[in-house]
């Protein structure tokens, strides 16, 4: 594989950046930082707002382009270091089921967080991206039942995205604390990786609060 | 490149479906069609909630597996069939973008369509996926402003999906009608396999009704 130039990666502490943070650690790779802070608004300064318009994190710079939107993110540096081992190959059968849960995070889990958060109805079925709050409850309960990991035995990018969203979605109890989702959560959790992750956030975390 | 078993297609006509339709034309590839029915319902019957338990339409299923959510579904095809031209591979510069382009319309623009369409207002900014309704439209026109496609020269799958779905979102006029707009939706939609697939969405809308 071709060296390739080191990525820009947009990141503040304790926001749904912590995700590509932990994924920057399984991968083992580095990278440089750019430490943004939700306190003090930087992530929606002019500054930023030119790199990413959206004004969220995570979001990547590479190669003079930017990767913006947690599963491209994720789709992104899992292929782009594939020698690490996270991402499924263009062939492989679990590609499809790979790029499906990745996606699924932000077209459904996400939306139907944001319904739940806000206390309102979802859209009508013909309408709503996630169907029922229960049917996308259900079709991501039988997927993590495949257990320990999302496509059995096999431990990829989507583990981490899931896992950390997971993680502090049941912290906000926006998602019911079930055995499959808890035992799911703390089996990803328990990797040195991901460790060393949460405390780095937390780290950065308590450097934006002194 | 290894001849690849027929993809299995879930299409009902007139829905978001016809993204997918209009990608196959694209490739030019020999897929089989399963054919839904709003009207009657069959997208939520038990035999098809067995396959994609969200109920949704497009979905394919590819070597056994299910690959679902229009952006998963799209990576996945170009990706397949990679000689037809229409993925950036990994390692082009214009893979990020591509890959952000195609989440953006499952994470941000979906739901921003939602709320418009249930006339409601989006959640504040620290929880919304979208930002605004003008942060989303103006990060959107300001790439559509590269033109004459969503990268300038290159025609890829994104713009199959976009020029889709800016038709009938401006359509049903939950989309305004920019000149930046119509006039990438008029050159998508000009493209011949566009024109065909459009032909065979009708027709098979007509049957359905027949």
């Amino acid at each position: 594989m071709i060296a390739a130039p080191r990525v820009t990666f947009f990141y503040a502490p304790q926001t749904r950046a912590g995700g590509t943070l932990a994924l920057f650690e399984e991968l083992g790779v580095d990278y440089d930082l750019q430490l943004l802070s939700l306190k003090a608004g930087t992530q929606r300064a002019p500054e930023y707002l030119a790199i990413n318009p959206m004004g969220k994190v995570p979001a990547i710079v590479h190669d003079g382009a930017l990767v913006a939107e947690q599963p491209a993110v994720f789709i992104y540096l899992a292929d782009l270091y594939a020698d690490k081992g996270l991402a499924p190959a263009i062939g492989d059968p679990l590609r499809g089921p790979y790029l499906r849960w990745l996606v699924f995070y932000g077209s459904c889990f996400e939306p139907a967080i944001v319904d739940r958060a806000m206390k309102r109805e979802p859209a009508p079925a013909s309408t709503c991206p996630y169907g029922t709050w229960e049917q996308m409850l259900d079709a991501l309960t039988a997927q993590l039942a495949q257990g320990p990991y999302l496509f059995g035995e096999r431990f990829t990018a989507a583990d981490v995205l899931w896992g950390t969203a997971l993680n502090w979605t049941t912290k906000f109890q926006l998602v019911p604390e079930l055995p499959v989702i808890r035992g799911y959560i703390d089996r990803v959790l328990a990797r040195p990786a991901m460790q060393r992750a949460m405390a780095k956030d937390a780290a950065f975390a308590a450097q934006q609060s002194a």
